[in-house]
């Protein structure tokens, strides 16, 4: 049996292709948009990919199912409750599929989704009974998948599900049976998920805290609690996996566009388009176009930041530093749904600047200068800079500075008007990036005088400034978690 | 936990990367000779490699452990029974060591080797039990270690231990433990492994060949018969690996070379070096310097036939047909010990000609002139060509062509005395890499007349030519395994 696990950076997704070297056919099972990597793998095994399979609708990543079907003429398996408005072999509980010397077995493990299916995988020339299981976003390793992207009015019915499928569906399973999630550290679909990315039925049983005995009532509770933050295109990457993930073909590379044409866009009568400019923090702060947001291509959740904040159908010019930058923003975009990339800045700033276009520059403070403009020497706040910490809940909880100001970067865009936009305003993250990305969206508001804090609260502690835990943060500290993801 | 798998095609050897990103240290587990694949990925997960293991003597590949160690400072790890020969920390049975939060414990279990031990790994975010096994060469996906590479006298003695490593050393431990072995398909140190990369214990005690009741002695005799060909290197290697591999720094790369100086190594008074053309077949036909032996890099099992017919400290000069192929070659033959690649004729063999210096070129036979040349209209052999086929027993087995001389590749060299040197001699494998290498041995041996088949037996198949079973092969064939590896 040939068998490969794709990973993915960033978005954390993990797809899968299976083969039967003997007959010269095989699967992808969960394949990302860009299918470049499944036909490199299956060409080097002299393979034909000749089915393709979702265990459900992906609601962080577009589908590549229909990307693959028309560069190979596979066909597509979607669970039949997917009601996919795109043709598809649907697939029930207990359906099995044989390619080659392959089969796989559909179970329906409702939880993450209603329709959601594992499938098990049996390679017969191992013998008659399943090897391992693709778990896709039900079972991760050291998690399960999050029970609301669908909505609060679904969350506790699919709580409830996720129970009966963690319990009741997989109990006759073989402990000894390998586990290949659908994510990874980095995914949004769960909330403490493992960087290493294989596991067993039998280690989870007895590791996984979602695997735990409790009450159906306790399980619904405890899995509905203190779950991250989600993108505003959750909802529009579900549809358009549900419609049909438009077909990109072979290139879809951005186009250079001069100053000139950038500028008309801006004036024209069509939609705006925004701006997003994907340099480093310290590139986009030394001079960038009046309006643009920052969220580095550098960073492994740019495709999932810039979700929080743009529209999906909003098109979008990208000012980069180097021209690699421009394919890999556009490449990391359309995974998630942003097909309307028109193109990027030839020479970028520099250009806008010659045709005589304003320009404007971000302070960057270092912790030093922020301890002397927010602080007392005692460590007292004081009242002419607003100190804003866009880190997540569960990183804020583990001490701040005092006096500072808590709205998680997600939340910004809806939260900026608790804050006075003629005062001055430093944010604050982990390390520089994601305050980057705070520091432009408020200075588009309308901020006049915001300085993005390079170093962060990294640099902040290291320094050995002043840091404080607030009252309730100290009695929930022992039972809450982190989210690697969100400090990366 | 950061947990990362390498996989090395062609040789099939796989090593394993395992950190702890909260203390930002890993350890590497059987690192291969050329080592910055471990210091791009420590590097990217911005951990420090501080731990080296090796869990056996390899006798298949040179270690990468004094490498990495000069790059890094880690500590290397070996068995203390390996009584390695360099600068290292025994490891015992039993024995735990701690890097951050993760735990290796050592597991003796002899079998491939006397001082082959496992590591069992525990998380200590996850829980305080092993969660995956890293099995070296004693476990493998679907098959066990030979145990017939220290030579034929230990053979039965490891055999019996390996029953008691793998009966009751492994009985404690839990069917959901993940298994990740140190090889995978390609590799000589099993007869039949499986591709795909990892298992678990329960799938292996249910489904693995080696796992199921037998006597002691019946598994003894199991284990023991039908082994695949080993190369000539192997003692040199595991020599190497005992004594402390050479440290190569980090350029290796192979010096051209011009004509004059390659005519000069070959009439001078060192050594005389090897003249390996790492061609294609084709290219090698058209014309090659007499004497060289043609092993196509391209092929994933280059390193290991060249370990076949190359004594390992004989000086090599490559013919090439790019130059990125004297890097490729380079870095593969450094993988099994060679390090006195001297560099490689610059121009290749045009530059030898345009020296006025001689060369010999191959005939080419389709299988439509095989045909005509080796059968009479009704199949039968004719007298007037010797057929060699070079293929792996299990392949012969399969059906080769009537009249035909059956010597595997790795026989050939010491067996070339069974064929007449002055009878006209086409060599057939299955595709036709193997018989190219075949070829240019029988030439350098002094054969007069050698045509090498492309399109091997698969194009002789595919015209539908006459193929026959021996008798006993036909009584055999149910119970005889083939070797993937073999094949590639």
């Amino acid at each position: 049996m040939v068998f490969r696990q794709f990973f993915l950076e960033g978005l954390g997704c993990i797809s899968y292709l299976i083969g039967c070297s003997q007959t010269g056919v095989c699967a992808v099972v969960d394949p990302q948009r860009d299918v470049d990597g499944y036909l490199q793998v299956a060409q080097s095994y002299g393979l034909r990919i000749t089915h393709i399979f979702d265990t459900h609708l992906h609601a962080d990543h577009v589908s590549g199912n229909r990307e693959l079907a028309a560069r190979t003429g596979a066909t597509i398996y979607l669970p039949a409750q997917a009601r996919a408005a795109f043709k598809h072999q649907p697939v029930h509980d207990g359906d099995e599929v044989t390619i080659g010397t392959v089969t796989l077995l559909a179970i329906h493990t409702p939880g993450h989704t209603p329709e959601h299916m594992c499938l098990a995988v049996i390679d017969h020339t191992r013998g008659p009974e399943p090897w391992f299981l693709l778990t896709g976003d039900f079972l991760f390793v050291g998690d399960v998948g999050r029970p609301d992207l669908l909505g609060e009015a679904e969350m506790r019915q699919l709580a409830d599900q996720m129970h009966t499928s963690l319990f009741d569906r997989l109990s006759a399973l073989d402990d000894g049976l390998e586990v290949f999630p659908g994510h990874g550290a980095g995914s949004l679909c769960g909330r403490h998920m493992n960087a290493k990315l294989s596991t067993t039925l039998g280690f989870e049983r007895r590791f996984n805290p979602a695997l735990q005995p409790r009450s159906r009532q306790e399980f619904i509770a405890w899995l509905t609690q203190d779950l991250p933050p989600q993108p505003a295109n959750v909802p529009y990457i579900k549809q358009l996996n549900r419609q049909g993930p438009p077909i990109l073909g072979e290139l879809y590379r951005p186009k250079p566009l001069t100053a000139q044409a950038v500028r008309d866009l801006l004036r024209g009568q069509g939609p705006t388009p925004a701006i997003l400019d994907v340099r480093s923090p310290a590139e986009f702060a030394a001079g960038y176009m009046p309006g643009a947001l920052n969220v580095p291509v550098s960073n492994g959740q740019f495709a999932t930041r810039a979700g929080w904040f743009i529209p999906p159908e909003r098109p979008i010019v990208l000012i980069v530093g180097r021209e690699a930058e421009a394919d890999r923003a556009t490449r990391a975009l359309a995974r998630v749904g942003y097909d309307r990339v028109i193109g990027y800045l030839v020479n970028g700033i520099a250009a806008w600047r010659a045709l005589g276009l304003p320009t404007a520059s971000l302070a960057l403070w270092t912790p030093e200068r922020l301890r002397s403009e927010a602080l007392t020497r005692q460590g007292e706040p004081l009242p002419g800079v607003t100190v804003v910490d866009v880190r997540d809940r569960s990183e804020w909880q583990q001490g701040h500075i005092p006096g500072a100001v808590h709205i998680p970067l997600a939340e910004l865009a809806q939260r900026a008007d608790e804050l006075n936009p003629f005062r001055p305003t430093a944010v604050i993250c982990a390390n520089g990036t994601r305050s980057s990305t705070a520091a432009s969206l408020l200075t588009a508001c309308g901020f006049k005088h915001v300085a993005n804090v390079m170093g962060g609260m990294e640099g902040w502690e290291a320094a050995g400034y002043p840091v404080v835990i607030d009252a309730d943060d100290q009695r929930d500290m022992s039972s809450i978690g982190r989210h690697p993801s969100s400090s990366w």
